[in-house]
């Protein structure tokens, strides 16, 4: 086989991880030939002649087998990528928040120009979901897939919840750390959890569903009485991606926070890991665990990609042939949790049934059975209020 | 893609839940014609015509294009996977004891006649480890598999361990809720657990380490006095299979009781259930845990090896031709725990060093290192005698 001739997009901390593991890697039969950077002018700890400013010097070189893109700018990502599928290059990406507003064309341009598209780095980093999906939750016993999917904001639960860390302290340690990306509000508004789901939805159920129509609610307004509220209850705070068969004929999906007890898989995840749990008929439930995110956790996952193009892998998108696929509902009952304070939660959201109210000088409270189409409509009113809400599964999802 | 066409080999405990799979998957498109049974007079479900006790009435059928073979007698297993192979037809196994003798044989006949042999159901059953060693950790980062591969002895231990019941009673329900075989040797001796780590290990490292060059120890001898010990120390005694690289040149691998503290992932892996971590230079640790075993967790990982080979999927074996691949050793310290009544165990086993030793009315045990290779050396004069043996990782294995 020869060797695969590589142009990278990015040499930021993925980047520079995924330069370091092809070194480690003896067998891998790859190399970077070009370095496409944003700022040519910045030092570097590589000859200066692998870096590249212009995005053409490796679009249009024919030497070059496949594109590896690692950048931060979703724009474009976009364009690099589009641009390689259609003149036939192959590429590997790791970009989720492009991939989940463009995925249906990507698939289409894969299909109509012969190239493929890799990209399990984007969902769960070293974690290999969307291969796992793809490939071995390959039929319809699938039921649902649920778990944590954003290490940093799972960082600093843990850190609030285990530790008693102030959220604020927590949250700037992540960012220390480099768990958190440098504008917070992407991890902690659970978006990067919102994009790994579209993307992981894709491959799970057959579906794609755009991220605007998924109900999507981060940690950032997470209050000392919550935690308060769910150590009495023996539960953990997490933020919780999920999609769901709830019927033949539906599925739905939602990115929250959950009360999480301790029987519960996704419960001992902690710290930055990721955990998703897979649960289908005949097969019950399995559980996958690891470093979702970091340099060298996610470079390896991007060398698996890269190997497996080499022995042409490629996804087949099986699951969007399927007969009887199930549609996409919001008409689905949750029991949750709302506290508040100004916000008048009571007007504000139309609760099916209410099993708990809680009045305090200190805080609110209420428990009850609301429809996720409800909390779509008011999502806008919701937003910014100093409102935090959880999932309490205990309707269709009581077996994780 | 026109429908498929099986032969069933077995309509056992997982033949029949195969059966019930494929129905329950509408987009399997594939179909069961024939069924192959030792007994032909015994009373069955479906109706008589497709079952025949001729293996030939599958193997010589020009309209059958798959042989999946989940059947116990191991030599009836070996003649009728070599035949399918040779004759060009693909088949999916299930049986590990047949693959841990013949794996090397069947890769080379693969080769030779062009036909396909997957086999992911063997080994942990619904737990995809062989697909994703052989796909998604197909690079030479891996350092490291371990776990729990057995699920009635796993099933035994936590009974004995967390709910305090005698060993027998433990076997006895195991063997009555169907986990364990009717002969449970193959399950309390290790064997079943080193066959999977026989199959495991073609993936992981690239070699074929024959089953008889591999220390193997059970949980037939485990007494009281060990259970206490474990206790006192706060560790759970887990039988646990390991492939492990210890340096660059060399690698190893045993099956052994462990002593496992709560801090590991596998502590947590009770009961029935199997569990694996798999370590890598880049992604750390990756820990998979699910069904090991079980009518329908078995027969949802031979539907997605069925499924893989409509998709023209076949086992790359990559690894066996990596450069600088490591070599297997038994030259490695452990340190372990001896307890023992009888036997002279402090004549019989020649220790480097010893930490502790301790004797009273009930018991004795020792501590200390002793090369893997003197355990190899004396396992035969170790066999059937009241003496437990349970390794104590601290040296290369102290990460997970």
């Amino acid at each position: 086989m020869s060797k695969i001739k590589i142009g990278l997009f990015g040499f930021g901390v993925v980047g520079r991880g995924i330069y370091e593991v092809l070194l480690k890697s003896k067998n891998a039969n790859a190399e970077i030939v070009k370095i496409c950077i944003a700022d040519i002018n910045k030092p570097r700890t590589l000859d200066a002649s692998i870096f590249t400013d212009r995005a053409d010097d490796i679009l249009d070189d024919p030497e070059i087998d496949l594109v590896v893109e690692v950048i931060n700018d979703a724009d474009a990502a976009y364009r690099i990528v589009k641009k390689a599928l259609c003149s036939g290059k192959d590429v590997v990406s790791g970009s989720k928040t492009m991939l989940a507003f463009h995925l249906e064309e990507f698939i289409e341009i894969q299909k109509r120009c012969g190239s493929a598209l890799l990209y399990d780095a984007s969902s769960c980093g070293s974690i290999p979901v969307i291969r796992n999906l793809e490939e071995y939750y390959d039929n319809d016993l699938l039921l649902e897939v649920k778990g944590i999917l954003n290490g940093s904001s799972n960082y600093i639960l843990s850190r609030v919840f285990d530790h008693s860390m102030p959220y604020e302290t927590a949250l700037r340690q992540a960012q220390e750390l480099g768990f958190a990306e440098s504008d917070p509000s992407f991890d902690i508004d659970g978006l990067d959890a919102l994009f790994k789901l579209v993307i992981i939805t894709v491959h799970a159920i057959g579906a794609y569903v755009h991220p605007d129509r998924i109900f999507t609610y981060g940690i950032s307004s997470i209050h000392e009485s919550d935690i308060r509220y769910a150590r009495e209850k023996n539960v953990k705070i997490k933020l919780v991606a999920q999609v769901a068969k709830i019927s033949e004929s539906d599925f739905t999906m939602f990115v929250m926070p959950e009360f999480v007890p301790p029987s519960r898989y996704i419960y001992s995840v902690d710290d930055e890991y990721n955990g998703v749990v897979i649960r289908g008929e005949c097969y019950d439930r399995q559980f996958m665990f690891g470093k979702g995110a970091g340099s060298l956790p996610t470079a390896s996952s991007i060398l698996s990609d890269i190997m497996a193009r080499q022995h042409r892998y490629r996804y087949e998108y099986k699951k969007l042939h399927f007969q009887d696929k199930p549609s996409y509902t919001t008409d689905v009952r949750l029991k949750i949790y709302v506290r508040y304070s100004e916000t008048d939660i009571p007007s504000l959201l139309h609760f099916l049934s209410v099993d708990e109210q809680y009045v305090s000088k200190e805080s609110r409270y209420l428990i009850g059975e609301i429809l996720l189409s409800e909390l779509m409509a008011k999502r806008d009113a919701l937003r910014g209020k100093d409102v935090f809400i959880a999932n309490i599964p205990t309707f269709f999802t009581d077996l994780d």
